[in-house]
């Protein structure tokens, strides 16, 4: 059999290649579980005690298919945002979202803007999905809507993907600047605005709902600061008109029973949420110190992580990520030049933070007796 | 905003109807709850003691994003068949499955064959991806391979569609029946055999496993038998050059960890499934019994429900399954003439049987006096 015999030949041309390898596999690979998880970006404090009671109770009721509609979360996200129900279409993480959008949009040749450096499974869709990349550098370790923007206006952009606060660098822009650049959103140009990190953001620098505005659609997530990484639920919020369309592609029942419930009772729990913010705010802090303890510089950060300016090139960072993975902590790292001179370090407990300090000190060492023999 | 304003020329051809309406929405729309839910022929009896125990030992975990390669889903799947991991992908359900499937295969006008009545989700993800659908009829309520061949090669299909045993009619066809047709498909056609309801078959029934037959894809799911419906897990077993293109377009990291968990220990529960099938076989029994009381006549089944052919016209069985509904029962029906003279009613517990009796009884004499009024 020819490998490619039954696909179309947009599937043909795609690369096997895969965004991200998980830690599961490195796991396996290095044959040894790892001792601080910190590479994912994902919440070691936990979803609230209230959605894993929620989820324990909802298994025994896994024999039904979850409600396609998601009724009661979605309504209970229109809620706490102060929407509409029909500005929020809940779907499998904010991937599983981008992948109905792109799918919704791009179609052979659809020009899309992002930035070069800037989160690989969108890029992952839109290439799946036959679009044109064109990808502009960060400025200062920010995402630029200026260059963003004017590049949508060079290859009439369908989409201009924006990531704030910024992953890989963490970085984030004030509200005023994000309404700036939708502002001046040239026609025909859909702003997709990531927020998987906003929870994490300095009070006051979110930007304001502004639900029925057809030019942005805004994407948030259970899987960062309300710790259900593992339950695959996102959502989307924007124009009725636009999130209707969902329905003409998603997949209508494949949000687990168990992940409704954990979402819903988690969104109901504001004080897990701020205990985790606050906690993440601490390890920010522990991480930046270890980070100068270390002859290194964090890169000031409004997300769950803190990217780590290494000092040198991308292939030294990579060799401290390898040597970070044997000494027993899993991190993970920017794929583009300048962006790759980082290393990114999620924000762990106390002892998570510790375990990183010393796999750090050990790693440097390491490296630095290699150099000098 | 026009409401299509960003979409792709497809995207906006698609109608904003969906395959299924859940009863969860039938039961907002009534204003109570259903007293049986017969409709999705989901697994009234539950999943396995043991995959509720995992389910909610891995609750806590979620804040981890599940292994992206389900590995040791994928393994322990690859043995209960005896084929190797290569032969297997882990996705979203059959409805996930297929729709990466299409993806791969399906572009504008791609024709794709099935027969008029089956899958309606299948027909979803054609049409969603622009395929062109070629529908021939059911022969005596079976899924006529003879005729999905000729079709085949008059069309020239890309893709032939066959469930077996059948959805909706619940009819099936030997081994030896499907292998000649595998063996008959015209040069290009890949079959997609959907397996869904393979656990309820009569034993010696099967398809033997063909594991590296690339001219064939079978696809089968935790939703039935293992009671698993809401947790959304299905595979599929085929040539290991096709299952490896689904990396290049699957969502590597939409498995949740409390599924995986769940599946793992379902499929490790021999006695738990041996216990389901015999109840359904039960099951199908106590409703042949009920329809022939009522002067209806059940239709020989081989899955965990059964097609009660309601003697008239499809306006007749849609009024029937109106007033089931009102009586407090949700079942579905075939949506296309002349299946579509039936109603298709799950297999369940003693209870539900006899309430689904009840409202049977009551329903029809209800339609009784509305026509002699």
């Amino acid at each position: 059999m020819t490998k490619d015999r039954y696909l179309t030949p947009l599937a043909a041309s795609l690369p096997p290649t895969v965004p991200f390898v998980g830690p599961e596999t490195l796991e396996r690979q290095r044959g040894a579980p790892f001792d601080a998880r910190l590479g994912a970006n994902e919440s070691v404090f936990g979803p609230s005690p209230n959605a894993v009671e929620a989820m324990k109770r909802e298994a025994a009721e896994s024999w039904k298919y979850g409600d396609s509609t998601s009724h009661d979360l979605r309504n209970a996200i229109a809620e706490y945002h102060g929407v509409k129900p029909e500005n929020v279409i809940v779907g499998g993480g904010i991937d599983g979202l981008l992948g109905n959008l792109v799918r919704l949009t791009v179609t052979d040749g659809t020009p899309v803007v992002t930035s070069d450096g800037a989160y690989p499974t969108f890029n992952y869709h839109v290439v799946g999905f036959g679009g044109a990349l064109h990808k502009v550098p960060y400025t200062a370790d920010h995402e630029d809507p200026d260059r963003l923007l004017a590049k949508a206006k060079e290859v009439g952009a369908k989409l201009l993907y924006l990531c704030n606060p910024d992953n890989p660098m963490g970085t984030w822009h004030a509200p005023e600047t994000i309404a700036r650049t939708i502002d001046a959103l040239p026609e025909g140009t859909l702003m997709l605005l990531d927020e998987a990190y906003a929870d994490f953001m300095p009070p006051g620098s979110r930007l304001p709902e502004r639900a029925d505005d057809p030019r942005v659609i805004r994407f948030r997530t259970f899987s960062k600061a309300h710790g259900l990484a593992g339950a695959r639920v996102g959502y989307a919020i924007g124009h009725p008109d636009l999130i209707a369309t969902f329905e003409r592609v998603r997949d209508h029942f494949g949000m687990t029973r168990v992940s409704q419930a954990g979402a819903l009772a988690a969104i109901g729990d504001n004080e897990w949420l701020s205990s985790v913010i606050g906690q993440v705010s601490d390890a920010r802090i522990a991480l930046t110190r270890i980070a100068e303890e270390a002859g290194l510089k964090a890169i000031p950060s409004a997300t769950n992580f803190v990217a780590i300016d290494c000092g040198r090139d991308g292939a030294f960072a990579a060799s401290l990520l390898k040597a970070l993975e044997k000494n027993g902590v899993f991190v993970r790292m920017p794929g583009v030049e300048p962006l790759s001179r980082c290393i990114r370090v999620s924000c762990g407990r106390p002892e998570d933070t510790e375990c990183f300090a010393q796999a750090l000190r050990r790693s440097l060492a390491e490296l630095d007796a290699l150099r000098n023999q």
